[in-house]
């Protein structure tokens, strides 16, 4: 692994797949047969991408629990206890409709409401993500999302996976659709006659997938589109290069895309993670996908100074930033940028993917300057509440009306007028 | 104005203006220009589109006392009394970070931390809006981001609007700029020599901005793109039908896009506003405008039930709601999707536009179903805290890699391994 002196503010920006012409088109007209021909262009689709035909795509009670009879016990505990810690973690960012009143008589506040209807994608494919499923169904499901829909490319068996349809069994999911790619979230932005649709979709998906999300952005809401993984470790002389090389690695193992790098203070640190690297590496089944990222997108920065150190690490602003000084809880308040921090070398990256509580849904690609993991407002919404009083009117309406005026707004004006002209008096009573 | 009984759902989504193939390439040529070229091509856009040449876009302290100096004094005390009103709302949004702690020592959190800086584009030209100053720098200023930069196109004078320049210096924005434009767009999101980027570019502009703004989201993070203005009253036999029609107008003065539509269960109240509606336009100054949008956008629907009329409020999602019923309290629970909600005939919308507290920033178009006001938290990001303990590793760490291994993902699982099987015992010791 490259190990350069911390000179230039390093970047992890990499160019995020924005796809092919070729494939907006496809996926432009993809949107729009279902748009107008719903249930039967899903079909079509399904035939065409998945090689299979679904006449009923709508996941039913009895294959729910046969996924539910064909997972292991272990890995059932490990799913529930998940599951509970991440619930609890985003029960706590729950918040509150509040009001201020005023001893005029004016109310005002500010109201949370949840989505109505959020969609939750779930790749198909090899490798069955459920820590995915959970981190993107709770924070929905503490919003008070009333209606949560699930959607996966179907097999060819014509089944989805039995771990993605017992952690949904578990997570309380009840409308869950076999269909998938770019006609799927179509169906979920636009509608059809088996499938209702959704204000927010959320969950990763492939390039297909990606730009349909971006299109239909606007009409519903979406989640971030998301870029290649990545980890920053930051550590002084007490880190471990054998547990950092371990952390690096397993971002490494993700996407030949993905990012890890190491700012330290300690050149003999630096050396020795690069050679646990290089071993470890060796006998790790996705070594190709690990070896490439390691090799395009990854380096070891030394560092003069920690402050320098923390100083590159908000340039770099990581999704994943682990924190292996002898301190870490000391350097907190200087981190100004990352999606998770990980504080200490027993804080493995891992923990918070699967099991910790906090969500694993981050902002990739630099934009954790902007924004923030995956949370519980992300499915609700506020209202402002204004409830002016006669008395705030009498006292303020002759500003208001000015400001109006100031702004060349008549109508804006003479709406204050109106009523302060006719005021109390006027006819009917209402209970304002 | 058009009465219609209520039968299907009423819907308030309009086009949006998405910008000819012309105007898109002269954007994106632009925020090239202006990305390779820094201030020299601002400077060629700003003699080409604002007709003057300006040398340096900084404005002085010179100027903003002139500005000051040349305000009248009444116009000061609305000001500075809405900002009052404004800032003291906004202050009940700041969220504080927080953490949970466990028995076994593992800590869990979420931080919150101002973004470092945000723009603030302010159109020019014939009307100068500082309200949509106070509204979208008071939100970044509560939250806490250190530096706010002003945009705004300069005169052909080559000056900014007194009142513009007032309104800024009464918020405390020290750092404005007389750009405008993509241009504009392209110097916060890119950098020149004279102006450092920002995180996040807020504020109405024209369909170049507004292009500008959709094209560097993502290396920027901006608000919503907002559609035509909007209001929905719900009223009941209580209402009165020339304080509605004059709040319809106020809405409709502002585009000829712009939707004024009444909601209410009186067939007399409907008659009545479509007379006052009719009346009261023939003398606004904005006739033709505020015509327009009451004959394309407008309509009057008449319900057989208030909860039928409800309903359709929320099939709406209008970006402004008026509740002019005899227990407006009483609908706000009902009330699912809306940007803001006034209660109540003295709650007339202009107040929440300038004077009251809550921001005048909403989400248009239906968007209330997904999105909010413009707040506080829309200048903040959250970051994820894990500091997990060694118990809990312990305890754990088995479970985790179980679940790495259930989505084949064998580097995560090693990251915890490793830790199992050194431990504690493991060589240097981190305070973690």
């Amino acid at each position: 692994m490259n190990i350069v002196s911390l000179e230039e503010t390093p970047s992890l920006k990499r160019s995020i797949d924005q796809g092919t012409g070729t494939q907006r088109e496809a996926v432009t007209g993809i949107l729009q047969q279902v748009k107008e021909r719903g249930d039967e262009a899903v079909q079509e689709y399904t035939q065409q991408f998945d090689k299979v035909t679904i006449a009923d795509p709508r996941v039913t009670e009895e294959e729910l629990s046969e996924a539910e009879a064909a997972v292991g016990e272990e890995t059932r505990t490990v799913i529930r206890e998940a599951i509970e810690n991440i619930r609890d973690f985003h029960e706590r960012q729950r918040q509150e409709t509040w009001i201020t009143t005023k001893e005029d008589g004016t109310i005002l506040g500010q109201k949370i409401t949840p989505l109505d209807a959020a969609g939750v994608y779930v790749p198909g494919g090899r490798a069955a993500y459920p820590s995915s499923i959970i981190m993107n169904v709770i924070p929905a499901q503490v919003a008070g999302v009333e209606r949560i829909v699930m959607v996966s490319p179907p097999q060819e068996n014509g089944k989805l996976e039995d771990i993605v349809l017992f952690t949904a069994k578990e997570l309380g999911v009840k409308e869950i659709y076999k269909i998938g790619g770019a006609q799927a979230v179509a169906a979920l932005t636009y509608g059809t006659k088996t499938i209702d649709p959704v204000d927010k979709i959320t969950g990763p998906g492939n390039i297909f997938v990606a730009l349909a999300k971006q299109l239909v952005y606007g009409t519903v809401d979406i989640d971030m589109i998301a870029g290649p993984s990545e980890v920053v470790v930051l550590a002084d002389e007490s880190g471990h290069g054998d547990y950092i090389a371990a952390d690096l690695l397993s971002q490494a193992e993700h996407d030949p895309m993905s990012s890890a790098i190491l700012v330290t203070t300690s050149r003999e640190l630096a050396e020795e993670t690069a050679v646990e690297v290089k071993e470890q590496l060796q006998t790790l089944p996705k070594k190709e996908i690990a070896e490439a990222a390691i090799r395009d997108h990854s380096t070891i920065y030394v560092a003069d100074t920690l402050a320098q150190a923390i100083a590159a690490v908000n340039e770099l602003a990581p999704e994943h930033l682990e924190l292996h000084t002898a301190k870490p809880w000391d350097i907190v308040s200087k981190i100004k940028h990352a999606g998770a921090i990980f504080l200490g070398e027993n804080s493995s990256e891992p923990i918070g993917d699967y099991f910790a509580g906090p969500n694993h849904v981050l902002p990739t690609n630099g934009t954790a300057r902007f924004s923030s993991p995956l949370n519980v407002e992300d499915f609700t919404k506020k209202s402002s509440i204004i409830s002016y009083s006669e008395q705030a009117l009498r006292e303020n309406g002759g500003k208001i009306a000015a400001f109006a005026r100031l702004e060349n707004l008549e109508a804006h004006a003479r709406a204050i007028d109106i009523r302060l002209e006719k005021g109390a008096g006027h006819g009917k009573t209402t209970g304002s």
